[in-house]
């Protein structure tokens, strides 16, 4: 058991997760609020430089996991670290944000894939890339190609 | 306080934090393992497929933070949170690694920047790049433009 604890919370336009788009080509428009506690605001300083920021979250809604899991994407099931399931046995988000500006302690961000009032764990700046002809994306590129050939059809 | 366990733990050639490569240009191209327990193993199903993995892992032999920090990259202070500190609120780490190959329960990787027995919390897919013409690095550039001039002179 270790102890985390939220530093702020999320606004999210998200109140059911049925809602929040998933699967192939899904696409997160939404934007959002980071609201950070007062407390911690100093930590955001030179953060308006950033385009990007990793959002670490607590999956604070969802109970158990399941080790084999068939993902929105696809018609057989993955092994669960294979995917973004929320159900896992340490339930922790992770999210590419866009920062749009800073008013004080809230972040107003575009990709809002939360629900609201999820509680955040971490920020950190997004630097870098794996190189695109270095990315191999398995299963989920299967079925990519599995979709794209029956639009074809 | 939130009830987040081990799922396995980091085999990496670091035992001192003082030998694992930080700031500007800073490679990470050491080999390790990510050993997780043997009641997980399923969740691993068919992540071969996958050439690069993030990874969560417990910041665990660090205490306390403070908001303003100056990184190895520059020499003056930034917020926490535009920087990879592991002394943070929530001590939880985020490495991208490539993966090599895969041998039952343990994961064979580069880009190993945890020390060795570091708990791992997750593991997902490393799937989208942020488009390299939309992302903006804050202080990181510009320390990294004003390294480039001083070697040029």
């Amino acid at each position: 058991m270790l102890p985390y604890q939220p530093i702020g919370y999320v606004h999210s336009p998200f109140t059911d997760p049925d809602r929040i788009p998933k699967g192939i080509g899904a696409q997160h428009p939404e934007e959002g609020e980071l609201e950070l506690l007062r407390k911690y605001e100093d930590g955001l300083t030179d953060i308006e430089g950033y385009s990007h920021l990793y959002v670490l979250w607590a999956i604070d809604r969802v109970e158990g996991f399941d080790l084999l899991v068939t993902p929105p994407s696809d018609d057989r099931p993955h092994g669960l670290f294979t995917t973004r399931s929320p159900r896992r046995p340490n339930p922790i988000g992770l999210t590419v944000v866009e920062l749009l500006h800073r008013s004080d302690c809230t972040l107003h961000v575009r990709g809002i894939d939360m629900l609201d009032q999820t509680p955040i764990l971490d920020i950190k700046p997004y630097t870098s890339n794996v190189p695109v002809e270095k990315l191999r994306r398995g299963w989920l590129a299967e079925a990519e190609e599995k979709k794209r050939r029956i639009v074809q059809w």
